[in-house]
């Protein structure tokens, strides 16, 4: 079976933070998870992940996922991988990829394609190059007169001629599995720097005739890695750019891209509009003819057709088709809005069901709430949900009028088309057609404001 | 008298969407709006719009402004036109322009002054061109020897030589109407494609004497059609630089432009600033040192002099001068804000006048309601103008103070100078200077909390 | 002693706009700010600011922070520095620096390094010059055999040779101020312009065997001074970028830069992570970890290790470690609020302090009040701070449990673990562990909806 060995030793130091560099983020994800899902894409789900510079931060964010093994000490990226030899010795039968956890645009294609030329030309090495038009600083691929390749040479140790080669190392490999322990084996430090290189099992390969050869990939991209902040965050543009123009492709509408951000993992339908300042998360689906945004959050959560969203922040929640949220709203997780619902201006929701045709206007907040049909939630209309100890639910019949400035203190349910008056505390469950009204007289204090303009002046 | 014809029968397969091509937007308006705006600043009111895919569409939106002519079957450029026939002979006496219908660009100052060329020279047809520095694929306008034009050679069909030609056919056309509907009469489609082509009149034209000419405009922007998603965008991208250049030139201070999107139809006087993600659109104008956004929608509204709106969204409303609006305020249609007041955080406001120097501060619905001067709006003052079946208004006096958490039962008339209690449900009118009030007797429950933890423990 | 004058009489016509060109600001500040801050850097305090079109505007941003003086009528930059002449005599025995008020980006090591020039060389005169690439407009630096000067040439009075001199003048110089004195009343105004010109003073100085030097500086930058408010917006975008690169190479983390402006004046510690749409301002301090934006407003504030602050603004307050604010909060001058805390969607605070682990999640205004630790305080609670006459204070005790819209009407002292019921408007102090509760009866009105429905359809 194909396996690949993922190496997330690195630290980073230009970044300037206690992290492994492979976790630093690109629209979202660790770099190291862009390099995972190029090799599941690619039909590799064998992965040993090479820990090292905090390596337990390493462990965290795969929680198990995949087979980790640690670089105690920095001994050279040959050092890196023979940290997995117990891993690939579990089954040597097949082929093993090698990847940097810290250049997340390798590809699927890529990784396919090299693997089959590796197969084809019955390799023990294959490396996987790109052409740069200014290669400088990296390894140069020298390539013998049949297409193969006859070395790697490194910046410093390049003639003149060797420094105008444009086809370089991406740090890539494909290795046939057994070959690949018993290179291992062989490669030493001694050298400059006491490490072990894991390009010297290419010499080795070549000098005991073993195949060794080299892919061109067409992507230059999968030869970048980011050292500090600002080629960071020059993958994060190119990664944003990269999913937006997707999108525009499939008939998605965009007439700014200022501060628009949107994971991978979105899906948005022909039609949909998408305004500037929308950052879309995780597992979002958004539905045809949706109108999203300006300075719009939504994350994890699914958005009917038609619906739009204004200003709002939405997240790990259901909105149907059809609905009208925003300006100034905030959805937290576990709510589902009913078709043709509105929630307006000022409200906050939270794990809390309202179903269909159902208007939430303004300032109110619904928590742990399951709301009807047809219901109208006046202005300042509270779900006293939380006593200091427990959290409790409100139930809502529907049709009912729920009227401004209204507490509800849950636990409490009220019938259909229930009708609560203005200013009402509700401490009791309400039978269905009955209006609730916690009401004192209003008296009127007729002067009141000459007498106290006097008061205070005389003071 | 002269006129126009705007083709618009595309449909953009890669929009993928379901909507004629020249009704997608470029800075908020379809392209074919740009087009007749383009011909009716230039003189030209009598127009015929050919549609096509989707024509109803077309309909709905021209609305019967214009008229419109139908293609049920796409023939070619000239067949289009051909529809036109019964709008052209209304009235042979003067010049028809063509244009297309996704080219936006297309100004007033080329159409007058191709005009002006055309009758000149006494033109049957004047083609307007413009030169680009990448011509491939546009037709190649070929000269003749005395600044006439010889002919338009078509991407396939030119010769190396002609390949060279930088200027070529931007799809707009000046004819005399008379000679128009004689040369589409002599048009066939016999060619590979089947199809009319309408560029086939010049070289009728040439061949039987007639004046053929061409116009040169100095803005190649008139050629530019959008074809895809991305296309659209770079037009969005051009439309919105070019309307925030002429108002920096204007004195208008912009300090950082992302996500400021302004529409051409609005106004913005000098000494105004505007920060970024500020969406201004419609009849929107802006006075003289107002300081506008971040993150500010207005739309179709008034904003006085130097009045302040600080994260909000404005809908077909007038603020006066010196108002102080935001953060986080939705003031919806129909309302009317007077000089130097205050309309704070939380706050939404619907078809309602406030009065000068009010305040509503903080956390308030005030819905169709006429509020007076120098009124102080306690915070979390819900205007109850809706009983679930009529919406009534609220009327409130000048110098009146309107106590937190107040509810105001609609219909309902607050005098002059009225005071009402923090959390007062006001039902009735309240004179002139009296104090409303609804109170219950507040009572002191001494230990409830030692009591109520230990309950809680005991269960 | 060193001193400094700063031109700054300019009008800039083509900003359109009723202010002194060196007030229009760059990244939140004067460009005469900047220029001033260069000075300071360098050491040098004395400054004398030349004041002309709208002088008063000057002093009033100055507020007596250094000297200024007033060139009545516009006749040269040579006549500008004369009105600094008693200003020069106070104490001639040092140096002068002139610099123009319009030209931001003059920067420290320059005026330290032209200073070290000057004074080696012994120059009467040293004018800072750079290298552009396109030199056109600018006077042209033509050196002498020993890498001296023997002149500035202006465009127009340039050959062919000397057009192609890529050493250009800054238009900042540092003097021997006894030397500046005297070289002051040597020049004339007998030209085309009949002004004075202050480059006179070179070749006077060259013509009486006076030492004349060039510094040239490696920033080319020092050389930009905005004539529009186009060019105003690009130092704007140019000096936003620099300090987002610092904060890059310190460790902050940015993954989309749009909209984010960030003014020199804040201090953002490694680690901490800046979204889009976030504006820092003034003297405002960012700690490790904190994640801040979208669409944020941070001014003058300080803010603690591990902070989220998403979609607010924060004005001249103090946010401890770990606290959780927005969306949607507002957060106005002088609130504390301590470690751990949240301050959720829908919340302004006003002159207000707020204990550790104290939750304010929706709906609230708290002004004026102070609130102790492990507080809860209910959705569309108000401190009703303010009778309309005075603002007095609300003071509640540590555990305190405040319940849903309740009015806590000031000025009110809560002792420790108080509860308040739901719908209670607080009007007398409330002892520790007592609940307060003011609530009416709530009855209930069966069939009230059927009857409702009946009368409303009757009508």
């Amino acid at each position: 079976m194909n396996k690949a060995i993922i190496l997330a030793g690195g630290q980073g130091k230009r970044m300037k933070a206690d992290m492994p560099k492979p976790l630093f983020k690109v629209l979202g994800e660790p770099m190291l998870e862009w390099v995972i899902t190029a090799c599941e894409s690619a039909g590799i789900s064998d992965i040993c992940v090479i820990k090292g510079f905090k390596g337990e931060m390493i462990d965290d964010y795969l929680n198990g996922r995949y087979t980790t093994a640690l670089q105690a000490e920095r001994l050279g990226t040959g050092h890196a991988v023979m940290q997995a030899v117990p891993f690939l010795k579990g089954d040597t039968s097949g082929n093993t990829l090698v990847l940097c956890g810290d250049a997340p645009f390798i590809d699927e294609a890529t990784i396919k394609e090299a693997l089959a030329l590796h197969e084809e030309q019955g390799n023990a090495v294959t490396v996987i190059t790109s052409e740069l038009d200014e290669p400088f600083g990296y390894g140069r691929i020298v390539r013998s007169g049949n297409g193969g390749i006859s070395g790697i040479v490194e910046q410093k140790d390049a003639d003149e001629q060797q420094k105008l080669i444009k086809e370089v190392n991406s740090g890539t490999y494909w290795f046939r599995t057994a070959d690949l322990v018993e290179l291992l084996g062989k490669i030493t430090n001694e050298n400059a720097q006491k490490e072990y290189y894991l390009t010297d099992t290419i010499s080795i390969a070549i000098a005991e005739g073993k195949g060794a050869g080299a892919y061109k990939s067409s992507n230059p991209d999968i030869i970048k890695g980011a050292n500090d902040r600002k080629e960071l965050l020059e993958f994060n543009d190119y990664a944003r750019m990269k999913v937006i123009e997707k999108h525009m492709l499939n008939g998605v509408e965009f007439t700014c891209l200022d501060g628009v951000i949107i994971e991978r993992s979105v899906e948005i339908a022909q039609g949909a509009e998408i305004l500037p300042g929308t950052i879309l998360r995780g597992k979002t689906v958004i539905g045809a003819g949706c109108k999203i945004g300006p300075n719009t959050i939504i994350e994890n959560s699914t958005i009917g057709d038609g619906t739009v969203v204004n200003t709002a922040q939405i997240y790990d929640s259901e909105i149907d088709s059809d609905v009208n949220v925003g300006p100034f709203v905030h959805i937290r997780p576990d709510c589902h809005i009913g078709k043709s619902s509105k929630i307006g201006d000022f409200v906050e929701l939270k794990n809390s069901s309202v179903g269909e045709k159902t208007a939430i206007a303004h300032l109110a907040y619904i928590g742990d709430s399951d709301i009807g049909r047809k219901v109208n939630i006046g202005c300042g209309t509270v779900t006293v949900n939380y006593d200091g100890i427990t959290k409790n639910r409100c139930v809502i019949g529907d049709n009912s009028f729920i009227g401004c400035n209204t507490n509800l203190v849950a636990p409490v349910k009220l019938g259909k088309a229930v009708y609560t008056a203005a200013g009402t505390t509700v401490t009791r469950d309400v039978p269905d057609y009955a209006l609730a009204i916690e009401r004192g007289v209003m008296k009127i204090n007729e002067g009141y404001t000459i007498r106290k303009l006097k008061t205070k002046q005389g003071k």
